[in-house]
């Protein structure tokens, strides 16, 4: 059984910093999320630069909402240099299967670098996997079946890849967990994609199993999202995206422990 | 008398898919604003891409506020994959009349796209319709008469014409609507004329009469700020911004009904 | 003593338009804080209208926290539009020291233009000021008294220096202030470090001590920390940060005189 607290409490007490080369329009909410779980973000695209600061960081996050060629070079020189460090390597591949530019792209990384940790819809990730599948725009319309497809891809990509839904799934080819919290209302609010990508970085920080760690970073976000959804002055995806960043801040011991659904 | 509620739920039903090239400020609240209406949003810039995804949306946005060159290149591209495949285009015109370059480039757009609804403040469209303005960085100054600026430029541009202001005018050369809903607190938060361009794609997706569509999208827009506004819990800009955006969420038939101001 | 309250009238009744080069994670807290106290924010970097924009702006700030060299190349021609028409500008140096691109892009625009407001963190200033020190992403991890490292490199740099923290340093070379108003909270919400340099700025636009204006500025923001860590539904760091823009838009002059606690 994943003790998804005691990871979380270890991102607290070290504090990783998290390096992302990241979306414009989800920049400052994977930012704030990191701060949040008790991590320090930074954000640095220039080629000049990403390398040093991919060097002095303990995770790193690449994540294509808003991609162009230039951004995914300087993805690449961030990668190499996490790669060569040994820190874990997030990809969210965010409208992969979109255009296939988007999917082109995912791949060359996937090619340049050793990812860690594949990250996406079920649509996206299908793409990935080679099975049939169709995003609209960063929505997954159609795809395979979550469980077979993050198995397979874990294993000829040599990663753990994460399929959000309203279950998660988490594989590294070998073992395989759904994570059964979160809410309906998660996905009424921008950003809950990529934000979470933010989280499982900042748990594979501190976590060498990272299945593992994205499990129980997938977990706990699940249940912030519970407790907001349930706090009485919620109204709108508004106030639940202030009560879900609120309830992540404060999660505790017991409120892990008895909200998580790791099977 | 036009039925804003009508096409609010049948953005709801289809969620059409609501393309945008966005400037870096408001692109979250974009996002936001757009998924809060019903719509699904996407954001994507790179050349390389920005047919493919306008090729598989229902609206385009184009958002001067931070243009670069290369950005509107961008722009014309989606644009003219958008033209092609009969999609409105929504262009939000910030900016236009602070510096010649915003001016020029606008003048750039509309020359190299049929845009199909031309959206700004009175200072900005008064600038695309030749008469004397002054624009202060994104804020109107000095303008002509809504009315009579958005008739006529949307009798030469051959396009819907939106002003937004205490008032908003909507024309599309032959009929004008005025819609008095809104309230001033919309003017202390960033964003709220950008969100606005949004609104009215994804009204604009479903509702052919784009004129019909962007005042009735104003209305329900305008309905949720002062929704918003009479909230007991609203004590400034940001919690108004989140009542606002809770509003939006949940407006209903006989709220839409008894509060829209459409003349 | 510093009327601080009477500075934030200033800007309330003047309306300055203030001109950001800035970076994309906390660009719309930038604008919307401007706005908030009573400013108006402005953001564009295009080569071919920065400097038009800045000759029609009160106050330039220039932010690096997600700079690139064509980014700093627009500054710089800000800049000089900014420093030919005599009005502030306002260097946040984020992450300067984390890696060598950030310190030398710093001193880049030190050499190239006549900064007035150099501000950072302890660890971010030391660095400029040649004093040994440790920057953790954005984070000052090591750093010299904050005291003396201001008071140095305002007389080396002829400029303000502020230095933020627990307590808030300012210094013109000749007098020193201390500002003791803030709230740890700030610390668990991005971008408050950004914002403080939007503010600043908004007080420079109208008070031509700088030093003087950058102190008002620091005490105003602080209190408005100090009032929303006190507001009873506070829960974490986003209600927080929606309390705190709500206290700031609110803020009179009874209770800026009694909670201001500069040295």
């Amino acid at each position: 059984m994943i003790q998804a607290y005691a990871i979380l409490e270890k991102v607290r007490a070290q504090k990783p910093l998290v390096h992302h080369l990241t979306n414009w329009v989800t920049i400052y909410d994977c930012a704030q999320v990191t701060r949040t779980v008790g991590a320090l973000p930074v954000m640095a695209h220039a080629p000049e630069e990403v390398a040093q600061m991919a060097g002095i960081a303990s995770a790193l996050v690449l994540n294509i909402g808003t991609l162009t060629k230039e951004f995914v070079d300087a993805m690449i020189i961030a990668g190499k240099a996490a790669n060569k460090k040994g820190i874990p390597i997030v990809l969210d591949a965010v409208g992969a299967g979109a255009t296939a530019f988007r999917t082109e792209e995912t791949k060359r990384l996937l090619k340049e670098l050793k990812i860690d940790i594949i990250k996406g819809n079920a649509g996206e990730i299908s793409t990935l996997a080679g099975v049939e599948a169709e995003v609209r725009g960063v929505e997954s319309v159609k795809s395979g079946d979550p469980v077979k497809v993050a198995e397979s891809l874990a294993k000829t990509a040599g990663a753990v890849v994460v399929i959000t839904g309203k279950a998660d799934t988490v594989s590294d080819g070998k073992k395989t967990y759904k994570i059964n919290n979160g809410h309906e209302m998660m996905g009424k609010v921008v950003g809950t994609g990529c934000m979470a990508a933010s989280v499982i970085a900042s748990f594979a920080a501190v976590e060498k199993d990272y299945a593992k760690a994205a499990a129980a970073a997938l977990s706990c976000y699940g249940i912030a999202g519970e407790l907001a959804a349930a706090a009485k002055d919620v109204k709108g995806p508004l106030t639940f995206k202030e009560a879900f960043f609120d309830a992540l801040y404060n999660l505790d011991e017991n409120t892990v422990g008895s909200h998580a659904r790791i099977e």
